[in-house]
């Protein structure tokens, strides 16, 4: 079979092998991770568009540069003695969502579960460049990792930039707020420019573009997402769940970039009538907030049950998906496929579904 | 679109969207990790049939009894205080390589990357048997774990058995040289029998079988299989590899739960011609064994390379998938597409491959 390239249209649902590529590289969080605030070691989404580089923590070294004063390199020993901060940050993949677009853009393909929280300690990007010394005129800052690969026919180390406003933003060590394509891995190189970044992953790749051909805007900061903790038992192949008739108590978590989560509602009907979940409280401005609600699952039968979240700047997560190009920023509502009743066979015919 | 059972063939090499509902949640090791004897954490492969479930370590416990003259009950804490040892082992999913068979079985499609080296900490099986005090006439020994959901149509809590004899082996911790299907995680109870176990797990799943309604036979240890870090870097999409003309090393590591690896062997055409690679000093009897050799890759052009592994009990890793109903025991050599040439699109035409 001939490959494909990234963005192709793909009208099948079916999945090609080369997005199974890329899809057992870059781990989910699986869903039941979402009990914990802060996401288990080894369960965090990754998403690694080439190689893990080597890295030698004895041979380390980050280079600050271009449009600053005192440009310096600093090993990694040195870097770690600096007085670091720790921060809980959610990350969350631009294209978290992308495999359930119709048609689907070819890419990594995403159901919904490209998220996490970590606490992160690290030293200011601010202290940095005040360190360097930014030259007047400075515009943009370009972070350089250490991945190396081809994409969009670009042979290409990954690479990131911020403008200079937000790169001197005091709560920046990752970049809380802003989909996951910000945060360079691996860094090996900080440069200041004196006008605007053109690489490949800025100015070509994550826009949202409804028309071919159209520029689309940037993609920056996360839309707001909630999740559920699917309920009951799965079906090893379907993942349809059972639950036993009873009242449970259904648990997430919702998040968003823009503002902070004010509202989570539940559906037990696939969207039609929604209740309001209690909030918990908050574990750090830039994390996930958990919520609760009670389902009265008594009654026997199928049912879709939904969550959506709505944040402080007044977004609320749509119904259905924001068809683009790229496939990015799809926070439509997840949707969880439960049978209420016995899980055996006479009651849940799985396989006929 | 209606869901399929487990185990359907599929002819078509696209994925359905219930085995990407599963391969997202069932982590591969990313080849670049085979550079490490010990595989970092959160790079471990994962396989876990049901969801993972909530265990709370102040109310755990263990339960030891059936056909023994003392069953108990231990709590983390007293497990924890026992006498300890380690011990390296590589893990290994009985169904890796399943998504390269045609037709393709359907349940997890791991392409080839199920594998992983921890260093286990933990009391000895035998010990805790022993304490518990086998009655005369025990044949299988049950362990059961937390996790619960419905496969085959049968609700089940994850469950498999050892024979007494293999139970009561010294090294037995987890179970070195076995399928991963043999370590029961999130352990609920071990339970001796006085007849044969009879479970999902054991009796139905887990069988190598090419001639439909045959019993077959039962997945045990695990067949010798040899694989390389990619070399080059990678294209995002098709992830062909590019490298630049030069005499470079090849490395990885290769294990066998039925011998020693003796041999490792590489190809760069295919599997046309092999040449003997250089192994490592062993890291554990029960862990994987790194080998290295040297690819003259200074003419420009298309190469398929291949590694193949051979143990000290003389199996051999072939070149064509071993077929079966449950795409078992898949141990076909790994092949790697690869360019030598700059990674640009004169010389690359990556989308037309």
């Amino acid at each position: 079979m001939r490959s494909r390239a990234a963005g192709t249209l793909i009208e099948s649902p079916e999945i090609t092998p080369d997005e199974l590529q890329l899809a057992v590289r870059n781990h989910s969080m699986p869903l039941e991770a979402l009990r914990y605030p802060i996401t288990p070691l080894g369960l965090h989404y990754l998403l690694i568009h080439f190689d893990i580089p080597y890295v030698d923590p004895d041979t380390y070294e980050l280079f600050i540069g271009g449009h600053v004063h005192n440009p310096f390199r600093v090993n990694l020993e040195e870097l770690k003695s600096r007085p670091a901060k720790t921060l809980a940050v959610t990350f969350e993949c631009a294209g978290n969502g992308r495999a359930r677009l119709a048609p689907r853009p070819l890419s990594q393909p995403w159901l919904g579960e490209a998220v996490g929280t970590a606490e992160w300690t690290g030293i200011s990007l601010a202290s940095i460049l005040r360190e360097a010394g930014v030259r007047d005129g400075a515009v943009d800052v370009v972070f350089t990792g250490l991945d190396r690969g081809v994409q969009g026919e670009v042979d290409q180390q990954y690479e990131r930039s911020l403008s200079i406003e937000d790169a001197m933003r005091d709560e920046v060590l990752v970049v809380p707020g802003w989909y996951g394509m910000t945060h360079v891995k691996w860094l090996r190189s900080i440069t200041v420019l004196d006008r605007e970044f053109e690489g490949y992953q800025q100015a070509r790749a994550y826009h949202f573009r409804t028309v071919e051909g159209d520029a689309g805007d940037p993609v920056t900061r996360i839309l707001p997402r909630a999740l559920m903790v699917p309920p009951g038992v799965p079906d090893f192949m379907s993942r349809m769940r059972f639950v036993e008739a009873a009242v449970i108590t259904i648990e997430g978590r919702a998040w968003s970039g823009r503002g902070a989560i004010e509202r989570v509602e539940f559906s037990s009907d696939g969207g039609a009538s929604w209740s309001e979940a209690k909030l918990e409280d908050e574990l750090s401005p830039y994390a996930w907030r958990g919520w609760k609600t009670t389902w009265n699952a008594t009654r026997p039968g199928e049912y879709e049950l939904c969550a959506r979240a709505t944040d402080s700047s007044g977004n609320v997560q749509p119904l259905e998906q924001n068809w683009n190009f790229e496939g990015v920023q799809n926070n439509a509502v997840q949707r969880i496929h439960v049978i209420v009743g016995p899980a055996d066979r006479e009651q849940a015919p799985v396989d006929s579904l």
